[in-house]
C-alpha cells in the first residue's frame, strides 16, 4: 500500500490517458472524476478504474475523442449521444446542459444514448447542487450487467441500477448515491477472494436458492443478486425499475437480445430543479440547514455513533485524504503500471 | 363484515360529505379517491378515512370549500396553497396543472402549502400516466407524524414519507407507491390490537432499544420507527430525506417548533415528464411493455409465485372488488354510521 498526493495522481493519469490517445481536455476530466471518487473513499469508482479504461480503449469499447452530440432538444430537455466516448465526458456535458436549461426554465432533464461507464453517479448531482440546483440522476446497466432479480424472481433482469440526488445547503451539499440492489457483483467477488461469507438475503445460487457463500454465485451459470430491501424487496425492485425506465426506456433504448454482443452502456438520466422557481435559493439553503440540524438532534444509537447526513462521511474522508494522500493498494498500482506500459508509458517511478 | 358495490358507496359518501358542508364537486372527488383506494385493496387509504375526515371538518382541521390558490407560477412550475381544504382537492388540482404544463413544456412540477392529507399518493401519478406522462410524487408529514429515525438515530425526525411513480404502458400503468420507513404507525397499532409481534428491525422503544413488541412503542413517551432498509437503512433514510426536501423544504415550509400546535399537513410535490420530448409516447409504451415481459420471464421463487410489476396486485384486487364489492369491516361501518349521525345523516339502512 502506498499513498499519493491527489494532484500528482491527476498528472500521472492524464499522462497515461494522453498516451492512449485521449485528448487532453477529456483526459483531465476523466482523471478529475476518478481522483475525486478516490478522495471521497469511493475507491471502487476511483483510480482502480484507470487500468480498466486503458484496456477498454485498446479493445474499442471506449472511443476517445468523440464529442457528445445532441440528438433531440427542447427548451427543457435533450437526448445526447455519447458516441461511446468516456461516459464521464457525456455525463458531464449533459449535466452542464441541464444546469443551463434549468437556470432558464426552472426544470430540465437529459437522457443518454451510447454512453460508456459514467463512474460515480453522485458526482453529477453534486455539480448541480454546487450550481444551487437540486439534482436527481439515474443510471441503468446494459444486459451483461443484469444480475439483479425482480422481487419474487430467481434470475437477473436488472442491473444494480443506482440513483443519486443532491441539494445545496449552507455548507457542503447533501449527496445520496445508492444502488437499488443488496450488493454489487464486485462485492460478491471481493468477499469470495477473501473467503468471507456474505450477509443473508443478498444472493441466490444458479438454482435460485438463497446462499451466503460467494462461491455459490460463480458456477457455470452465474447466480443472482436480490433487490434492496429484504422482505420489502418490492421497494428496491420498484426503484430499480424506475432507474431502468428513466435511464434507458425514456431514451428509446430497446433491450438487446440475449445472444447479441451489445456494447457496455450506462443509460444515464439527469434532472435539475431550480429552487428559485419555488421558495428561492437562499430560503432553500437556510431551510435545508435547519432540517439537517433538527435531524442531527436525534440521540444516536450509541455514544460512539454520529447522525450523518447523506454524503457527510464522504466529505470527511475527502478532507483527510486531501491532507494525507490517497491510499493505493499494491494490486491497483501494479495493474496501473502494466496498463500504462501497454501504451508505452512508464509510470513506475512516478508515485 | 359486509361488502358493498363501489357506486353505492360513492353515493352514500357524497351524501355524508355534503351534509358536512362539503361542496358537491369536492365531495365527489374525495369519495372517488377513497373508493378507488378501497377497490385497489389499499384499505388504510380508503373508506376507513371518511369518518376521520368528518371529525376533522368538525374540529376545523379540514376547511371545506377553499379553492386551491396559485401562490407562484412559472411556465413549468407552481406553488399551490390548499387553504386546508381536503388534500385530495389540492393534489388533484396540482396534478392537472402539472399535466397541462408538461404537455406544453415536456417537464412540469408543483409544490404545495397548507395541504391536508392527500390520501393515496399513487393516485396522482397514475392520473399522469393515464395522460401518457411519467409521474413522480413525494409527500412528507408534519411534525406530529415524525416517528421515523434518521439512520443511526433513536428518535423520530421524519414521517413515513412515501414516494410514488407511475408510467404508461400498453395496458394498465406501472404504479409504485411505497413508504420510506419499515412500517407505518398504523401498522404498529394494528399489530398491538391483535397481540402480534412485529418483524425485527422495525421499531425502537422510547429508550432507543430494538423491540418486536408493539406495546413497547406506546408508553408515556412513544417509541420510534426505523427507516426502510435494515442494515442498509441509510438508503431508506436518504430517500425519506429527499421526500422531505422536495415535499416541504422546496415549498418553503419551515419546521414548526416542537411545542407549536401546528395543523396537520402533507407537503406534496409532483413532477411530470412527457415521453414525447424523449423517445416519443408510442415508443415508450412499446418499450415499457417489452421490459415488463422480459422482467416477468424470470423464473419465480416457487411454483406458486408470480413476478408482479409494481401496481399489478392492486389492479387484480380492483377487478375482483369491482365485480364482488368492497368489503367493509364492521368496525369501519359502525364508525362511519356514527360520524354520519354527527352531521344529521342517517346511513344505517343504506348499505
Amino acid at each position: 500500500m502506498r499513498t499519493c498526493d491527489a494532484q500528482r495522481l491527476q498528472a500521472m493519469g492524464v499522462r497515461v490517458l494522453e498516451a492512449a490517445g485521449v485528448p487532453s481536455e477529456d483526459a483531465n476530466l476523466v482523471m478529475a472524476e476518478l481522483i475525486e471518487a478516490s478522495l471521497m473513499g469511493l475507491d471502487s469508482h476511483g483510480l482502480v478504474r484507470l487500468a480498466q479504461y486503458i484496456g477498454q480503449i485498446r479493445t474499442g469499447s471506449i472511443r476517445p475523442g468523440h464529442s457528445p452530440r445532441i440528438v433531440k432538444e427542447h427548451a427543457t430537455t435533450l437526448i445526447v449521444d455519447g458516441g461511446m466516448n468516456f461516459g464521464m465526458v457525456t455525463a458531464r456535458y449533459m449535466t452542464d446542459q441541464v444546469a443551463r436549461k434549468a437556470a432558464d426554465h426552472a426544470l430540465a432533464a437529459a437522457a443518454s444514448r451510447h454512453t460508456h461507464h459514467v463512474g460515480r453517479l453522485g458526482s453529477y448531482v453534486q455539480r448541480l447542487a454546487e450550481a444551487e440546483l437540486i439534482g436527481l440522476a439515474f443510471a441503468n446497466a446494459s444486459r451483461q450487467g443484469h444480475y439483479v432479480t425482480p422481487f419474487g424472481g430467481t434470475r437477473g433482469r436488472l442491473g444494480t441500477n443506482p440513483l443519486a440526488y443532491a441539494c445545496p445547503t449552507g455548507a457542503e451539499p447533501i449527496v445520496l448515491d445508492i444502488s437499488t440492489s443488496m450488493i454489487a457483483e464486485g462485492g460478491v467477488r471481493v468477499a469470495g477472494q477473501r473467503g468471507q461469507a456474505l450477509p443473508p438475503d443478498c444472493i441466490l445460487d444458479p438454482e435460485g436458492q438463497p446462499t451466503t457463500n460467494p462461491d455459490d454465485f460463480y458456477r457455470d451459470q452465474w447466480g443472482a443478486i436480490l433487490p434492496f430491501g429484504g422482505r420489502q424487496g418490492y421497494k428496491g425492485f420498484g426503484l430499480a425499475l424506475l432507474v431502468e425506465l428513466l435511464g434507458a426506456t425514456l431514451a428509446g433504448a430497446p433491450l438487446p437480445a440475449e445472444d447479441e454482443p451489445a456494447p457496455y452502456v450506462n443509460g444515464f438520466f439527469i434532472l435539475a430543479i431550480d429552487p428559485d422557481a419555488f421558495c428561492g435559493r437562499a430560503t432553500f439553503r437556510h431551510l435545508a440547514d435547519e432540517l439537517a440540524d433538527y435531524i442531527r438532534s436525534s440521540p444516536p444509537m450509541s455514544d460512539s455513533d454520529q447522525i450523518l447526513m447523506p454524503g457527510e462521511r464522504e466529505w470527511q474522508v475527502r478532507r483527510h485524504r486531501l491532507e494525507h494522500g490517497v491510499p493505493i493498494p499494491d494490486r491497483t498500482w501494479q495493474q496501473l503500471v502494466e496498463a500504462a506500459a501497454t501504451v508505452d508509458c512508464d509510470i513506475s517511478a512516478l508515485v
